[in-house]
């Protein structure tokens, strides 16, 4: 089978890889969309992000969804022919983390397409895929493939939602309208928000945003002081979704964000300097979110039964031999949303 | 102005009554709509519930809407015109349990159509009623008058559900499908549950509850095995609301709850009789929930954007002047959902 | 090696029985200090409890210390010598609730000297035991082979006390003053509780609780009004550990507990009749605390560093030959608060 | 009588001031013993902190004990004599915070000498202070004035603690050992922390460190990299307070603190600069402290139970007519941990 392997910023290519064999607690699956994630676009421009680097080839991808091919023979629940959606999370259920429900911080995670340890993690950007029965998750007929690729980002959504508590009546901020900005609004107000406010310095993010559902868009490009109508008696907004990874998203939202405000930063944006003397005095919550676990069948449930629409975030879908046009249009915010990769 | 007073069990007459200057805080509101709740017909039926007896006449009524006529001097954001829900919770915003943001937990609360102190604390199913602006919620075009009287026992669901903590993703198990259950089913929905199942022992009220969304209901009374199905690996629902008030229901769904599950009861029903060593065991988490107070904005925010429907729980709308039928009817389980009385 | 085994209610006796061979992962413990339960006791008088019932020969006990013989070879950190205390949690480590980090819910616990299950697990009350080396918390020389024995119980309060949530500046009612109810008012006050009354309905155990540093102890069979001091304003106490099993302990607390109240229910005691009125009304949160997991290690530490004193509630230590004279004694609330059984 | 003002930087004045009328609901206290706190001695040393500057005329100080020497009409529970402590905790009990409980951000909060607000909020270092009888604490025989005057700083750390969540097992870390951090140190073993780690970049602070029950005193001016043998499997302490408001001291236990490890943000120190993708990646919990309201309460109580023991922090008590001796004093960080300033 192919696979879609990065060698090095800017090298992209189409190999031919072994299929593994398929073990008694497995599936094999063909992969059949697949969506550009913001660290695939980052390995692929720039061979990494941070300390981490592409060090050795490396599978891309960790958000697919395909059809059952083969199913192990200790596998129940499962039958040649359902359409999944596959996690990439795979955790080693044993470290001190997992045996704390913290799987997202195992010391042993496997997750698909990382380059943050070595040998690297191989993705999932390929044409079958053997999976434990565990990570795969069954799409109701009326999710299509492209839908049931974007589970993944969803549980990344998902999972930020959850480390902020109860958002049943709650004002909220998202600031930076990317894939997972966009999904933190369709999250958001799933778990009950009542108002949601978005940021971005960009026209067509914040379309977006509109579309599925924020109550407001502010371009704060256009408008740097849009926020300062929400700074009256100490601030406005419950929660704040940073998404952008931006130093200046984060610290302009301080000033709307009022005492005990929870702020679940998701972007990753490197050093940024932030008045902490306003974190003490404000007593903020500054909450990171990393990744997911069990928020992936919570994701596929709420496509299954049609309580979250992921549709207007689905700029394109192109086959995976285009993939250098993909990225391409992956990364250009005024034209994309998420773009996915036919496999088929 | 009239007013709908209660003399005792079965004696519920139609009376003239002053209506009280307005303060310069305050605003009178013409009630349009006000919704007959359970504590209404136990004033009616019973004389009262417990403890809580009718000593005194009363005017019955604590879920209204109406418009507003006056506006206080001193009231900004209000003109006559607005159409309002009217809060009933009026805590003394000083005593210890108000300083500690549980206004429900007031000392000297004065919640509308109370017979729980003595004076009896006068309702609000009257023609004209003077409220603090800080009582008054607008309401959106788009949100009816009936819909709007709607908004008290929403908070009672909503102040409910955020007595349980974060639901997104949760499987939840709501007993009992009066008024209040099926309100659950909806804010337990709007919060993020993935999985409703409602129990009750009649067919009538499931068949609402399949209306706002539930995704399974089991008649009791036909199958009481039927959650025997949810009772491998230590149980499967997260989350209970009990809202029958009937010790069979609570502790019937024991076996289905997981361990830690969280049990919030919103019923009243006297004793009842528990399993304790069930609760030490599966380390379950029993919560009172009782009133609400900041959930009336809540309430009025999901219904003014339309992020709940409580449309399908009206059953009917009498003019005030036909209370008895109107009583009656509410009482009839195989007939009514919620009864509303039209004081226009 | 011997151990004592329970056949039937009343028939324990002291047998021969093989020591397993120690496994790479594992330590053998000669055992030097056991406890007496009250789960042993009701095995011994009452052939169990509940639906829990002796249906096969059992060795009892899991309250034990000793001194590590043999070091599997795979185990890094302990020496022949060392002094240890012996957790008797054994979860399997992959079920759903270990992965959650809810190991006292596993689904095939295996915890000492527990009928529970089928075949019955065998307990600690023995000369030598072979235990995985995470089992093992190695004592303190300034903590003798009793206080070691109590690092048991004292996990089910510290357990019990996390339940609670913070207790800093909390005030705290316990109800029922056994050995684990001495020990909830050790673990409070180690946990910040600024008030703790205890109530019992015999002197003795009174006594114990003052010695352990309770503010105030209270005869509720001497006067069963003693709490009414307490119901002004909806009520006094944060916090009721009810440690009793007793329904008149936990219904007669609840006039004496504030609004949003927390009630950790950790005595076993079947059916019990409750106001469920009252737990809606004043929204209590009543929460079962069952045995303990990673508290082990929390009890072995506070013993360690002297953070607990657990000396005043040890009553007496017996040889293991004496063992039907030292669980009378242990019956016995007028004389003994924790009895220990000596191995050596 | 006499009260200690500000001018400028470095102009302290002893000055006349009359004493206000003593309302009903108040008392009059003659003051015996004032605390210099590190916002004194930003004020006397740089006229200020961040933005707040002195710009009138203000009477320092907010740690005071003294005794009651006039009763209001409206008040109970004190008598002319009554040793108090009081708190400089002021809010308006009605504003949106308040009404939340959460006080500590009053949007009308009169805290005493603070230039936060025009006009300034006058201090209480003066001879005769008038006090709200909610603000008065009385103090037991056992507790020194100067003690009593450690309740407010100590009510910072409790509050601080309290923002942490249960410490119950915790290991815990403390940059920075100030008067507040080894407060800290004092409430986090209260509040059942088992292992405390406390560094600083001076011998003399850690050595108050270790007199107050720290498990370990890592000087990091002499060995930057003592915090290195905690970084094993993805760090070690559950809890971080940072005392230091040094940008250096936060960054620096990153790598120290577990995934999900919380980090209580007490001192103040404007801008820092922050490596967010760990706080992401480990999903920090990043909490700011700020004040305290109801903690003063626990503070008095803690200390009248002898359940803390502050004496080995303090350092002096100099009569108020040395003041610039003692604030001199103060800000040896060689010599004093607390310095006290004595009225009477």
């Amino acid at each position: 089978m192919e696979a879609l392997i990065i060698h090095a910023s800017g090298d992209l290519r189409i190999e031919e890889v072994p299929t593994p064999s398929t073990l008694p607690h497995q599936l094999k699956v063909r992969v059949r969309c697949g969506g550009i994630c913001g660290s695939d676009l980052h390995y692929y421009q720039h061979g990494g992000f941070g300390a981490v680097r592409i060090q050795q080839p490396m599978i891309l991808g960790h958000e697919v969804s395909g059809v059952v091919e083969t199913v192990g023979s200790g596998v129940s629940g499962f039958e040649v022919g359902h359409r999944v959606a596959v996690s990439p999370s795979r955790p080693c259920a044993l470290c001190r983390y997992c045996q704390q429900g913290l799987q997202n911080h195992c010391l042993d995670m496997r997750y698909y397409g990382s380059a943050m340890r070595m040998p690297h993690i191989q993705g999932a950007f390929r044409q079958e895929l053997v999976v434990d029965a565990t990570q795969a998750h069954r799409l109701a007929d009326n999710v299509s493939d492209a839908e049931g690729a974007l589970a993944e980002p969803l549980s990344v959504a998902l999972h930020a939602v959850r480390r902020a508590g109860s958002l049943v009546g709650k004002s909220v901020l998202v600031t930076g309208c990317g894939p997972i900005g966009a999904l933190l609004v369709i999250a958001a107000r799933r778990a009950g928000a009542t108002h949601i406010t978005v940021t971005d310095v960009a026209a067509a993010p914040l379309r977006s945003a509109a579309k599925v559902g924020a109550d407001e868009t502010l371009d704060v490009a256009q408008d740097p002081q849009a926020l300062a109508r929400y700074e009256a008696d100490k601030g406005f907004f419950d929660v704040l979704f940073e998404a952008s990874g931006n130093e200046r998203a984060l610290v302009g939202a301080f000033a709307a964000l009022r005492p005990r405000g929870v702020i679940v930063q998701v972007g990753l944006g490197g050093n940024m300097t932030l008045p902490v003397n306003t974190i003490v005095a404000k007593e903020f919550d500054l909450r990171g979110a990393f990744r997911f676990h069990e928020e992936f069948a919570t994701a596929v449930a709420l496509l299954n039964k049609g309580l979250v629409d992921v549709k207007p975030l689905i700029s394109a879908t192109l086959p995976y031999r285009d993939a250098s046009r993909a990225f391409a249009l992956a990364a250009d915010r005024s034209q994309a949303m998420k773009v996915l990769l036919d496999f088929d």
